[in-house]
């Protein structure tokens, strides 16, 4: 039987799906399961985009251009203006999903041996992405004790060889809900202009941050403009993952050919998701308000519920809708097991992401685990108190 | 300013492509161009796909599984075993199109440096896949003159090396429409049986098979079914093109597991597409008969005018919905440039795509085109009547 590539073995297997099997058969045992462990809202897409869907009116679905329909890359410059991201309607390139739009901006930017510096905990999947560029990923050690702030730039400068070819963000922070500061993204401005740098900025939860401070875009900053690679998905800010539609916005012309010929090659985002998502940038001021807020609350709820257990801690979020928090436990993938296959409290449990799936490096994160703030603040509170119960009876429990 | 990666510069720009903006300027002159350079049908979606689409009744637009919704995977297998393509819904993963499928089969399979071996002309798009994944496209030429049949084996063993991972096919073929005969498949099955090798097979135009001869799909052959990789795509059959779905059927669990891993990483095909797409496996057979008796008869007309046109020659196709032509001139490139941007009769020309597209050795294939008969027959009627005297004026007209 002919071989597979190494590129399944370089990957990591995530702990979350390690971790599935056991919540359905928790589930099959009738256990209640409260699953805080992905970026799935639950909130509902704004009308607009559902009443777009009610309407569309087409015979053949046909292929859109490979670059998106233009009334939709002309709602996404507008939608761009109101954050001040000076950015045109050439510049702005529909993909299908965040996530294509994460692998073309490996594709189009690294060679194979390449180097991207990201400060960690990151996002698991720009992993799988850089191992299918051939390019390595080097991560720069935030941790939960600075409240996961932007490593020092010594940190940085320490990991810029010659094979490095940018340095990646996210912001606001999956998955730590950390928001950049005015002065640290000052200083990735410095970094990546002395070294001629792209700086790859996912920017997905832009609609989500909380704290007054202000969000600011790789693409705010001056004298970079063409260095940034700024990654968009409406998934997160409409509710709407299923679509499939994000956006790459470049102002390197070089790179935008690049992009072009995978766009291309892969002929068309999908049609559907964008007529949704051209609807949805009318959501009202009222629908986004009200999802703000859903979301606000029920930071405060699992915030302040969380540092009320003891031996738990979890920083202020300051942004998206997840918050990594420390627990009293020897292991958080042993911990996230033992709830889903050994523990139940009222035929109740939870499901928690283990960090370890957000470090590259196997000693950091142990006893951290990623918790998404995506159900009501009455299951949330309920599995909160599943949760200190948990931990109450975990036979692994490690004072901090 | 950082430069970008390898990959763009070693795409070959499509000669399609390049045509693009001469269209786009012929049509703003007011000349009425044919597009017969693209797979786009023009046919109507099935009804229940449509009606599918219009009855969406959710209020959060969410991600599926990675592999795609279960009910559309079942769908599938009833669907691929009325061709007697023994697969479980355990083999089938849903992709965002044929091209994703393309994609991961080689980011899955093939490490940098491999090798597969593909007929050659050979649609387009595999070599950017093919150069994504680090791997190498070795072309096994097919020529007009034997109607595109499969190169002997000779031809394929002369150029396996240890590289080799595996045989990329088309069939029913894009773009000469060829058929490979059961002594073919069975020609390539002892081939990757020997060798020990993946037979990638793309079979999205299986509906469209003309002669009577029978379609014979890489999982008919026996010895082999961990060995198959099969492509497909609901685009070209249903004419939903825009909807982006597709899915990759292989019986290899290591493969499996890999392509789970990219799947993951990309989260979830397109939701909308795959609701579209079960409800249009439910095609009626009078839907499926009239698009195919559709494309039977242009095929004839097509077929029959262009060998009618002095100088010209096109073998007859026996799937697919394409066919490639030689033509009485210097070199197709020009030609076809020429007729978008110098020529117009009764106010009218035509688009065509240069075969030099779809082959790597830039000798080969200089006077050839592929024409896609994706228009009805009165347009395609006119379309030849200008093409002919497209040919009578062309100063690079050859005598054949």
């Amino acid at each position: 039987m002919p071989s597979v590539s190494n590129r399944g073995e370089l990957m990591p297997a995530s702990p979350i799906r390690k971790l599935v099997p056991l919540a359905n058969k928790a589930k099959a045992r009738g256990t209640k399961v409260y699953y805080l462990n992905i970026g799935q809202p639950d909130l509902p897409t704004p009308p607009q985009g559902l009443e777009a869907l009610r309407h569309i009116n087409r015979t053949t679905l046909e292929y859109s251009p490979s670059e998106g329909l233009l009334s939709l890359r002309k709602k996404l410059e507008q939608y761009y203006h109101r954050f001040k991201i000076d950015v045109s309607v050439d510049d702005i390139i529909v993909t299908t999903g965040g996530s294509e739009a994460v692998l073309f901006a490996f594709l189009a930017c690294l060679d194979p041996g390449d180097e991207i510096i990201v400060p960690e905990p990151a996002y698991a999947n720009y992993m799988a992405f850089a191992i299918s560029s051939g390019a390595k990923i080097v991560a720069v050690p935030s941790n939960i004790d600075m409240g996961f702030a932007l490593p020092e730039v010594a940190d940085f400068e320490k990991l810029i060889t010659p094979k490095t070819k940018g340095i990646l963000i996210c912001n606001p922070n999956n998955p730590t809900g950390y928001l950049y500061t005015q002065k640290e993204m000052n200083l990735l401005r410095d970094i990546v202009k002395k070294h001629d740098l792209f700086l790859f900025s996912d920017e997905v939860y832009r609609e989500f941050c909380y704290t007054g401070a202000p969000y600011i875009s790789a693409f705010h900053l001056k004298g970079i403009e063409e260095q940034v690679v700024l990654i968009d998905s409406v998934s997160k800010r409409y509710s709407e993952c299923g679509i499939r539609i994000g956006a790459i916005i470049t102002k390197h012309k070089q790179l935008k050919e690049n992009l072009m010929k995978l766009c291309q090659a892969r002929l068309s985002p999908p049609l559907l998701g964008q007529i949704v998502a051209e609807a949805s940038i009318d959501a009202s001021d009222e629908y986004m308000l009200m999802t703000y807020n859903e979301y606000v609350e029920r930071r405060k709820f699992l915030v302040d519920g969380l540092n009320r257990i003891p031996g738990c801690y979890s920083p202020i979020p300051m942004g998206a809708f997840y918050t990594v928090a420390s627990l009293p436990i020897d292991d958080a993938d042993k911990f996230c097991a033992w709830m889903l296959r050994d523990f139940q409290y009222e035929g109740k449990t939870v499901f928690l992401a283990p960090a370890s799936g957000f470090y590259t490096d196997p000693n950091l994160g142990r006893n951290e685990v990623r918790i998404a703030y995506i159900l009501n603040k009455y299951d949330l509170a309920d599995a909160l108190r599943v949760l200190r119960k948990a931990l109450e009876a975990y036979p692994g429990r490690v004072e901090p």
